[in-house]
């Protein structure tokens, strides 16, 4: 599958409400249940997503687009989130989201961005070059996998409420050694 | 986190809108794509989820209610759904999964299940002894690792489109080797 805005769009505008679905109103066991010491509970996942919003996707995005002398995007802060939202309800961090992302979609729509656009690039401080269409696929597949993350912690919460079904469920066996 | 009917329920209910949310009305790529040969789509895994409700978690409930001679479960069949659904459209599979789910929900609450209900045995074909308590917390896995199937399946579409994120981005590279 090749990169086409209109089709990455489709899952940007569709991941807030995906994750209101699952998330709203649950219980704190399923809001705030990790995968161990220093892992993401879905709370964490929501604080994290809103993090790009303010301060990843769409600010490098404008770097690349300006075409500056620097084009180096600021390293992203993974623990942001935690500090910001010591004292808020998922409630309101699933609303947070879906209004920060809708206004982030309709920026990025009136760009009316150019195959040449597409094709500009950054310098992403770890790994180099980028080019403003691997940006954008980088968030949507960044949206999939918290969504994943999501479910996947979730899931482990029961783990021990199974019994034998283990080894046919194999979400509660992947990612043992955490890996994002 | 132990398991508790309520909880259960919780995300049992809200995994149909979860995934309507997530897929309603997608492209055919994102809708069709699957991580290589002789795996699963997410149009695949709502086809494979409409079996598990006509076919599994409350049929295989009712035996252990029953408590009959014969307590042993009827073997699943992992690809019901390949011929059933081969002229379906998606949003057509998401209603119906809405719908089967709705309805078990309904008769699940109604039962009123006990402590003592929750604790009596049934026989897998595979796994030996499990008790009603085990099914139903495996139903509530099963849902969230399929959710997490299909952001992971999706991910997958815009491999080869991130560039160097690859790394940056473990939802791409888990399940390199089919685990279910």
């Amino acid at each position: 599958m090749q990169f086409n805005l209109a089709q990455a769009i489709e899952v940007l505008e569709r991941a807030p409400a995906t994750l209101r679905a699952l998330l709203r109103d649950v219980s704190t066991d399923w809001a705030r249940g990790t995968e161990g010491p220093d892992t993401c509970s879905p709370f964490d996942n929501i604080g994290h997503l809103i993090d790009g919003e303010e301060t990843d996707w769409m600010p490098r995005a404008r770097i690349i687009l300006a075409q500056g002398a620097n084009r180096r995007f600021e390293p992203s802060d993974r623990f942001r989130h935690r500090a910001r939202n010591a004292k808020r309800t998922l409630e309101s961090l699933l609303d947070e989201f879906a209004t920060l992302r809708a206004e982030n979609l309709r920026i990025l729509q009136s760009w009316k961005l150019t195959e040449a656009q597409l094709a500009l690039p950054g310098d992403h401080p770890r790994l180099g070059p980028v080019t403003l269409r691997q940006l954008l696929a980088a968030w949507v597949v960044h949206d999939l996998g918290h969504i994943a993350q999501v479910a996947r912690v979730m899931a482990k919460q029961y783990r021990a409420e199974v019994g034998p079904w283990v080894p046919f469920l194999p979400v509660l066996t992947d990612h043992e050694v955490p890996r994002s």
